[in-house]
């Protein structure tokens, strides 16, 4: 795949996984559960752009963390604040509004 | 809206608004009839956002352009190339996962 379809279609996906965190995120997961149930569902996400992506979603309040440590490894597991709650919301209407305007172009019916 | 959130969504919605020029501009169509277009369906785009874009997609050779003078005022109509073409279906390919992929999240259906 050459660069300039590689780009387009990592400009696609960014915003998605944003929402697909904070819509996941509403039963806590610590990241490499989180990287593999995105997997999992099609959202390919590299663990290198995941990881300081959710830190950065803490970092504005839209997730909280926790570790656990009752295995012996522990793990921090993250969680949708209820700010970021707000934010899946606001993200969701937005995803089926540009759904419905994406189908609607792809079918020629925009008049 | 808070700035997190605008970006977020801003973030939701560039990679939409490239799927979105590929697969209207099959049929040419000018800068600014395209931006009516995409409002009335509900990509929001501003057009200091959109003329630069659709320079940027002409250079990456996925648009053409013409000009048409048959009107009092020339207009600049853009079309999409048969690389653009490519690029519009693999986007609309990877957009149709991606959409699966958030309602399966947004209904809980992820095992």
């Amino acid at each position: 795949m050459d660069d300039v379809t590689a780009g387009h279609l990592q400009e696609l996906r960014r915003g998605t996984v944003v929402l697909a965190c904070l819509v996941r995120l509403r039963t806590p997961e610590y990241g490499y559960a989180l990287l593999e149930t995105l997997g999992e569902l099609g959202i390919t996400v590299d663990a290198n752009t995941l990881y300081p992506l959710l830190r950065r979603l803490e970092k504005q309040g839209l997730l909280t963390s926790e570790w656990n440590t009752d295995e012996a490894r522990p793990r921090k597991f993250y969680r949708t604040s209820p700010t970021g709650e707000i934010l899946a919301r606001i993200l969701t209407d937005d995803w089926r509004r540009l759904d419905d305007a994406v189908a609607r172009l792809v079918n020629g019916d925009t008049r």
